[in-house]
């Protein structure tokens, strides 16, 4: 190994059927070695979007060709707002027509639009076929890539259609992070700050230590980062894939930020940016249920807003809220259930009581 | 048990996840027994279709209301046609318009259609809830049904788009039967025949024996012939539930059988009327590579006729029959692979040189 050794990691995620590792390092992307486990003489569809497609198809496609898979591409329109059936039909489509069959393998080259389309493109065709997660956000290398959650939204509801169908591979570049713009940057940074009041109170403290190498992309931060996410997440999804119960808690700010993102339109907000306001409101209903102090919430909020996230939700009247939240997969014959904060780094998921949501909600700007 | 005992049967059905009982009878639909296992209070929608809706909803939604469930309903338009996206968006729209959640379960009241995509929807709805199956034709009872497989077809190709999904129970009550059309009872004995050639030399006998009962839709032949079909579809599905080797040869007639689907535009043809001409051209192509002899050949065609079902393929270019035929699902690197008869009661999956192919292709009648 060269100079780049303390810049590499991998985490094995292991789930009942499947055991696949994440490769976190930097130069992977444009290196044939990052391909060698793949059938010689493959085929292979790389699916990406417009923005990506110029800056990293080339060396992927490359490298591919190199170690001897036939490939082609297909790159999507890029944002959340094309996360739908519409876009999805474009990749079985270059599929058919490519004559694709069930040893073709799938690579998702992008965020986590891309990763989950792609993902739930390659459960679905022929019923299923192999995919490679390479996901070029900071967002989707500590999260959506990991753990097997693929799907499309819904005009009622976020990721409401969709599939576990776990990765042949994941592969985290560092150095796609480079061009990431800072408010994609940000909006990862709340899915790895998420990871602390979770599941692991002395990664909260290192996060706040660490936050200008962090905003400033530094690689050796980010290694740090991306794999401890990556760790929790296996653990978490190792023990829960199909999400009966713990693996609920990775949902920590979601179900607010989904109403938000639901809300807004999809695409207004980035799905980090939702998340992290929707943090600060989970934090508060912890708060309000007593199980942590006021403390806790205003320090949360405090490296939410220094992440360079929004911290204050949309001006919406509380019915409004609860009938966005009342679509959430995890509710329950009606009653909406949240991902609540014990104790920092220890999380549970539980139904409240509309009343006391109402009260926080109010206090966050919410009308009647 | 009353007199019915003798009408009544149960096969079991285990794959590695999941084990679970197909009930043959009489009287099944409209008895609150049948639904005696769903958790008490629980949600139900029942999906099926304009054509069966009149006849079998109202018996079903009320032995579902008289067990405890809250019950609603979504009727989708008949037919092969519809097998798309769009008609299953309109159950994923039902879905989230009644505020279904992961508990929700889902009926598939109807033919193939009807269980391919209820399946398929209860596959990606929130990533995954559980159906029962409630075939209400012959041919969904002795193969669609059974054994998980679910989706909806591609402008390009039959079943594209799909998942493997296996049901809670599924339910074949044969009083259905008696207001299916004769065209529909012919098409679903081609599934039934099939179970002869590929696995069960006596069954064959035994339907050929039995064949002017069974076009009568005699229930105690009826009986036999749903629960021998169910137990080898079980068998075959129970050792290759994705079908990575052994599942493939209940496929039997389905190359050339889906060639004709497609070719004709889905809806034209019946897929048993495809399935029934497309196993005498198997069985061509079985005694072309010297596996069986001519007299079998003659006598599959004779039952195959004499059950109603069409001998005869459309009259085609080899390339047109080739190109439909390289998009099946069993090709690998475009290679067309075929299911042949090795010996009647067993079947092989294997490649076949395309000039063989044509040369059966053209003794039925294919042009140049």
């Amino acid at each position: 190994m060269s100079s780049n050794a303390a810049l590499q990691a991998r985490v094995d995620v292991h789930t009942p059927g499947h055991t696949y590792p994440i490769h976190i390092g930097v130069g992977l992307l444009g290196a044939p070695a990052t391909w060698a486990g793949l059938r010689p003489g493959g085929r292979v569809v790389v699916v990406t979007n417009d923005t990506v497609a110029p800056l990293y198809a080339a060396p992927v496609m490359g490298a591919l060709q190199a170690s001897g898979q036939k490939v082609s591409l297909v790159a999507l329109p890029d944002g959340e707002a094309h996360k739908d059936w519409g876009t999805l039909q474009r990749i079985f489509d270059h599929l058919l027509a490519q004559g694709a069959d069930r040893r073709t393998v799938l690579v998702a080259l992008g965020g986590g639009v891309v990763g989950d389309m792609t993902g739930f493109a390659a459960a679905c065709y022929m019923r299923g076929v192999d995919f490679i997660q390479v996901p070029t956000t900071l967002l989707s290398q500590v999260d959506s890539s990991v753990g097997g959650k693929t799907g499309i939204n819904h005009p009622l509801g976020k990721n409401m259609i969709g599939a576990f169908h776990q990765p042949l591979q994941v592969v985290c570049d560092l150095d796609a992070l480079r061009t990431l713009p800072a408010r994609e940057l940000s909006a990862g940074l709340a899915e790895v700050i998420k990871y602390g009041p979770i599941a692991d109170a002395a990664f909260l403290g290192w996060i706040e230590a660490h936050l200008a190498e962090l905003r400033r992309a530094d690689t050796a931060a980010l290694v740090h980062a991306v794999r401890r996410s990556c760790e929790i997440k296996a653990e978490v999804v190792g023990q829960d894939e199909k999400e009966s119960g713990l693996r609920a808690i990775l949902n920590f700010g979601h179900t607010f930020g989904h109403a938000i993102e639901a809300g807004m339109g999809y695409g207004e907000w980035l799905h980090g940016e939702a998340v992290g306001c929707g943090m600060v409101l989970a934090a508060d209903l912890s708060c309000e249920l007593g199980l942590v102090p006021a403390s806790f919430v205003s320090r949360l909020k405090g490296l939410i807003e220094a992440a360079g996230l929004p911290v204050k939700p949309p001006i919406w009247p509380v019915a409004q809220w609860m009938s966005l939240m009342r679509v959430d997969k995890k509710a329950q014959d009606g009653e909406i259930r949240f991902v609540v904060i014990e104790a920092v780094g220890r999380a549970a998921v539980r139904p409240v009581d509309d009343a006391l949501v109402a009260r926080v909600l109010r206090r966050h700007g919410a009308t009647d």
